[in-house]
């Protein structure tokens, strides 16, 4: 159900690779809200019969870039905000991949050129694309800039590998940069936590189906789902969350401030 | 502008003292919305003037409780859904109240009665409120419940006084009831943490003004006021949150994750 | 083995139950690090048999006291500075109580009375031993006061029961109170936020050894022991940790940090 | 004063620049609790004439490492273990410097290989040090790796850049790789925050004497000195804090858990 909660916003969505793609589902529930985007994706990570579909049902165009590229960033947000005519409103980063993890290095064996790679892909990106908005002063006053992270960040997860050095990093990159944005140009930088989603890349992850239903064990409301999570996305770039800035928020059904469920400890009493 | 997120919704409003308070923003808010609920304050702390003009204008009714008292909430929890006609879908508990701050009493000169008192009607009632509902089975699937906190739950204010051992002990009651609310009944808990807010009550502590302006300086986004606050609790209410629970929300323009700002290390460079 | 690492220091010890006490291996640690004490507990507590054995060991003498009373509290405080020759250098709070736990009223069907009297124990105890303390300016310059918590201050635990509300009250007091005690008197105070232990106290709890299985699997290092506590707590009580105040410590073996370990993820595998 | 708490431990500092480095207090202090040592830091960063001074005096070898080789780490860690006569039980990583900094670019106009080479530098290269030692087994069970960080991991610091993402990923490298080594090999890794220290390298940065001074009107005990950090690293080295692991650890004064201090808010009072 429509709300026109994003009515005359316009913005930029990094990441929606298929259907199953928390950024393709927020793509689609902007839209529904009264929101207009532009689509973007690594050239590399494109399916472009997939993300012309999702343009099309959202009259969106789609400018490929690479987001560890600070020229196509620069052109990105440049033509973004001609397609668009004006300034932008919101911005969704949903990017991710760790080469320690696709060529299946261990974490106390990583191969450093791997891991800047995917530091560079999933974490300093990040700030790549804020340098690129703050630069061109692309960002209207009380706009919102949301990346997606996971609570690795903050706890272990082994199989999760470098991802979760990379999602710390990135989180600190919401809060510093948020500061400055906050500052000079009144705009809103926020980290959604997700909890564990069947994502296309997220399913790659080894021992990842074991972790779902654990997941979904020890979170009171169950797992939040992508669909869930494009809801909650509407609300940070909504004008009700105007003041919440330098957040990281957890988007879990509970699992973060759960320290066992009943449903768990269960399995650990005979 | 209203966006109909909360049409059909049912709630109560704990709180209102007059058009200062939170809460009275909120129910507004809620109002226009769409939203229909029932108003309650303590009788001792009711201006029964302004919150029937409050009233009138949300066409609620008001129906005063102690909510230290389960005979009282009890009453409140049931006479509610009555006139709503059916099960609530939101809570607000915004309630504080320090005697230890009331009567000048430092924190290393606590007068223990104060606090028990104190710590019954800010942090317990919170408790008093959730079982209620829990037991009168009141709440709907995916409702929400929020209470109203302050940071001085995770760091010292030195003039917050026995209110910060009262907020701590509040949000951590949201975590543990939110976890069987979630678990039995699909619904969430959280608690705002909002900025320092001139309220009719927040105006009584002592170096408040002093602390006003120094929240606004450390803030990147500026301070959240009520109204802002009346916003993002529209927000937690909708169901866009759904999956959101256990959890404390900074909503301060970013003063929790600020370490200082600029403005504020200049008056200690020269 | 010794270090003399507390030598020529005094202080107060609460909670030594028996021998499989937190406090019991503490005072025994600090013993033989050459700390000099006063032994206390609950008159209700106490197990004369056994707590005279340990203070026979340890040179102590035994001040019983009920630690909800500031009348006891002042006795205990002023008897044992004439005792041990001077002011303090260190105190151990090890107390918690749940009466709802004890009388098996679930987290959603708490006794307010029983509640009421499990803060008073558990939590308000704290600041009411530190009110003791400070206004007696009975703690010497650097001194450390340290009291015992659990991670369901932060995360729930569902059969923690009221002890997670208890446990955020008492490490907010430790935080408030540190500020002051810092600022005017130059003390530390800090909370342990310890593994699940087994002790006499622990053990009565519902699920306890599968949830003590559990942690084990979830730390990299194992559960920390009442032993392993009592060396931390010598750390804590030392001169090497002077600056570190106000501050949560978790003494767990890496479970607080944990998300899932292997072990516990391959149980949800299949 | 020393009691032999690193007696038999043999253990590789980094990071000792001159005499008001943390690692170089840190060394002397180890020398007096009776632990051995290689010392190391990067032939670029070397003042040879001063570390031979604190070589000498701790009766230390000095191996120059780049600590971004994985070659130089490999040589390090072999050739301390042959020097020192076994296994290693301590490890203190002091290594931090930001290119972007230096050459005083603002976070907003960052210069990306200036931050690459600063997150190699100060960052990464804990991983890499720790994955040396993983690798050829150097670790002693019940050994102890600390790195140093900063708040600003948590809270921005308008001046303190690009760091701050490093040390949210370094902090966040101690958490994953401390799961790992103390699961297969029993070693606790931590990080300790500490006070704002005028070091040579803090000394440099941009309006650092306004900030010492915030940060030690802010701090209940004062800001921690880089003689008590020496002597809290001491503590972490040793046997009496065997099971923290993967934790960051404020060693601040009170800093990180003070909201406001009565002297900062008078500031702002008029």
């Amino acid at each position: 159900m429509a709300h026109n909660l994003l009515k005359g916003k316009r913005g930029i969505i990094f990441g929606a690779l298929d259907e199953n793609s928390i950024a393709w589902k927020t793509a689609e529930r902007v839209y529904e809200e009264g929101g207009r985007f532009v689509l973007t994706n690594a050239p590399i990570a494109m399916r472009m019969g997939q993300i012309n579909e999702l343009a099309s049902k959202t009259e969106s165009e789609i400018i490929p870039a690479d987001a560890t590229s600070e020229e196509d960033l620069e052109k990105l947000v440049t033509q973004s905000m001609e397609i668009l005519g004006g300034k932008l409103d919101f911005v969704l980063h949903s990017i991710g991949m760790s080469v320690n993890v696709r060529k299946g290095r261990h974490y106390t064996d990583e191969k450093y050129d791997f891991t800047t790679k995917g530091w560079d892909v999933s974490a300093l990106s990040f700030h790549k694309v804020m340098q690129s908005l703050y630069k061109a002063d692309a960002m209207n006053e009380w706009g919102s800039i949301v990346a997606l992270t996971y609570m690795a960040a903050q706890r272990t997860f082994p199989d999760y590998n470098d991802m979760a050095d990379n999602k710390a990093y990135l989180e600190s990159v919401a809060r510093s940069f948020g500061y400055f944005f906050g500052k000079e140009k009144k705009v809103r930088v926020n980290t959604v936590s997700q909890s564990p989603t069947p994502t296309t890349a997220g399913k790659g992850v080894k021992g990842f189906d074991g972790f779902i239903a654990y997941a979904e064990l020890m979170s009171p409301l169950g797992n939040a789902t992508a669909a869930d999570c494009a809801d909650y996305t509407i609300s940070l770039f909504s004008d009700l969350t105007r003041k919440v800035t330098m957040q990281n928020l957890f988007h879990d059904g509970g699992f973060s401030n759960t320290g066992v469920s009943q449903e768990v400890i269960e399995r650990f009493s005979e």
